[in-house]
């Protein structure tokens, strides 16, 4: 049987200013990973966005970013590992606190933005947030890209790891993402988006702007909360896989 | 026997900024309030500073305070409840992580600076802060002025509460220490400063500025970890305490 | 003949965050009040904001506020008369420099949220502030709450100065508005708004809650460009001044 | 006759922080690059420093950095030259309404830290700097790294530029600066320093660790208000400089 584990960011809001549509995403997803502070989000954020989870039986997890609010977390930034490390603990911890005075369980690490990019390819950073995560609780499921630096460092280190995929993103040969700066990074199209999630859960395949297919491991598919169409992808989405039959299922049962 | 906690501020460096001199202060002191980010300290500060508690057997505690870095949490801002329970909740939260990941046990949170003294006087503001360390963990013990809103919540709450005391403050008839803006606010003579310490623990009184004795109960006393005289005030208390018959002695073994 | 300036707070947006109407309110205002950076606002968007204000012939004022981007400045703050010149020093130089790169010209400066509720009552931060916008250059418009400390510390100093007044909030006996937290402190209803308005230019007098009339001078009113309603009332009350003879000119006409 | 400017970077202190010896250090140098709020420094430091550079006689000039308080403005971002244009814009009119207010004029823009390190190299970001600088103010001049193309970009936009070098770092071949992260980046001899600026200002020339002399200007001298040597070695430059018939003299009088 497959299974696929939908995830997506939550808790963007800051203050005064809201970002996200997350009270009506969270029936079609299984994972949220909710920003902790640094390149979003604030305590008061963080403690009703993990309310809305548990509501909605939505797995909780921490999304850590850089600390540059006001790049939301997209710009890269030089960051040591050992600075790597120290921000993925301590977002890791404020959130926690969060979830255990709800009494839930934090599920597991995603890490946002430019961090997310640059463990993707730094091998270092990909072992210091390793590292980090473990220490913490190495209970905790590590998100990574699909055949990143972070998802190798994940699995090397005994950590359970989650293998992502993105649904209305472009693959290249070697397996990365075409970057956001070319015209052809991302799948507008609905139906298209799904279907390449659908290879992926089901061939473990994903067909690359070079034209050749290659293999990836689709374990959590990232949909987007933000935006005029968030709302209705998530829906499609979530009733395609169905009819699919590919089971949308907490990733703590699939990793 | 009579027995005594002295703790201090530690942690307050940030980024390439240096404040205080956490270890040469820590032989001196059984309770050590980390900053948690939000005044003062900053993820790698917090990691260091963690270690050095632990290298010298000093109790962890979180020193929560208002979001206000260039004014070092010392002004009064306001804020509601709500707002001071996910703060310090979020603190607690940043702090624990790496207490845990060393392997410690955090055991205390102080407020610092204005959160600390408006929770003195105001008694939702000090109930918010007593439900949030509950919450978080109910076997954390609640540093609080003594005589103050911020203790009596703690006690109410059930919380085990530590009643503190200051050497270098002078007293009011009503229990308050008296405002810095006054020119009688601090006492700048070591000895005197120990002996109304030693007073307040073997007699439980402190005398006032308008002379008259008060009753106080001294379970931990604060000194201060910045400054020229900050070294040598520890090291003076610190022996005039032992040579007076009062052990210094953990928090946890007190109250 | 009846003469009255518009203003609205705009440039709040933050990073990838957005707030206000910005573009679709300025074809009704006569001032824009632009964030500076600390509740509110950061350098991009400040730019963006004064080519805007610009294009539309809109007078431009800096909006200075407290350094508390998660509470968008509207916490009361325990800050020294000398911190509050500071921060307006810094934060009108901070706008200006946008507005001369662009070739316009700075022509007011309003406090924002609790800085400016704070100096309608307190006089040394009234002072300050109004010290302050007379050091960056006298010739700059303050505006300030009708009636208020502020007003009269730049009436006393010279300063050209602009009684501002409410559309949709009720007045006190003494002339302040009606807080927040009580219930009857908005009003609603459009026509109702206008109407205290037109009365306040006319007659120079608002009704108050204690059912009494108060004079109270109106150099110009503000708007709020925020929110479900604020371009269709932007539109009404434009469309009904001009109606009730009421001409909308920019304030460095009129005060 | 051989002329150059010393400069110093000035007012880091941020709140209760204090970083550098700026009183101590300011009667030997004749550029003040002072920072503004985002790497360091806030309103009421700039305030103050503003005011010591005017009583020394010290030129001032705006010292813009990197939205990153934590790390000093020393890590490299991923900012656009948009974003750097905004935030040098930002930076220079917070600090040229503290020169203004106090009856001063501001001098010159030093970048800071990786904002200056990334322009020496990055030719978008360098010609956005100057921009920025251009548009705010065409009379200022802009320092830059002696070859890099921040000062190229300076040069052929029109601006007055500062060619700077460093006393104590050594350089390599292609005229960059060796990285601190290599061993032999630092001339910790004092009289070594000395002689490589000397040699500088008479041949144009500097000894590289390759071993070859390569041509080199030095307009302006970088030395440093911060750690144990700062105060020492800055007598000892002031008065070696003068002693080899170098005159010090403030930047405008050379560029």
């Amino acid at each position: 049987m497959y299974k696929l584990d939908i995830n997506c960011d939550m808790g963007e809001s800051f203050g005064t200013y809201t970002k996200g549509r997350d009270e009506e995403i969270l029936p079609y997803i299984t994972s949220a990973n909710i920003a902790c502070g640094f390149h979003a989000g604030d305590a008061s954020t963080m403690k009703k966005t993990v309310e809305l989870a548990l509501e909605h039986n939505v797995a909780i997890g921490a999304h850590p970013g850089l600390n540059d609010l006001v790049g939301f977390g997209r710009r890269n930034m030089d960051i040591t590992p050992a600075e790597a490390y120290d921000i993925v603990v301590y977002q890791i911890g404020a959130l926690q606190a969060f979830v255990q005075t709800q009494g839930g369980t934090l599920q597991h690490v995603k890490p946002h933005g430019a961090l997310y990019n640059m463990a993707a390819r730094n091998k270092d950073l990909a072992q210091a947030i390793t590292q980090a995560v473990t220490d913490v609780d190495s209970e905790l499921i590590l998100f990574g890209l699909a055949g990143s630096a972070l998802y190798e460092a994940g699995k090397q280190n005994g950590l359970r790891t989650a293998s992502e995929v993105f649904s209305d993103r472009t693959y290249q040969e070697d397996g990365t993402l075409t970057s956001r700066r070319q015209s052809n990074a991302l799948i507008t199209d609905h139906n298209q988006a799904v279907q390449q999630v659908i290879r992926m859960v089901k061939q473990q395949q994903v067909h690359t702007l070079q034209q050749v297919d290659i293999a990836i491991q689709a374990d959590t598919v990232c949909i987007h909360g933000d935006g005029e169409q968030a709302l209705s992808f998530a829906k499609h989405i979530h009733g395609a896989l169905q009819s699919a039959s590919i089971k949308i299922e907490h990733i703590h049962t699939i990793v």
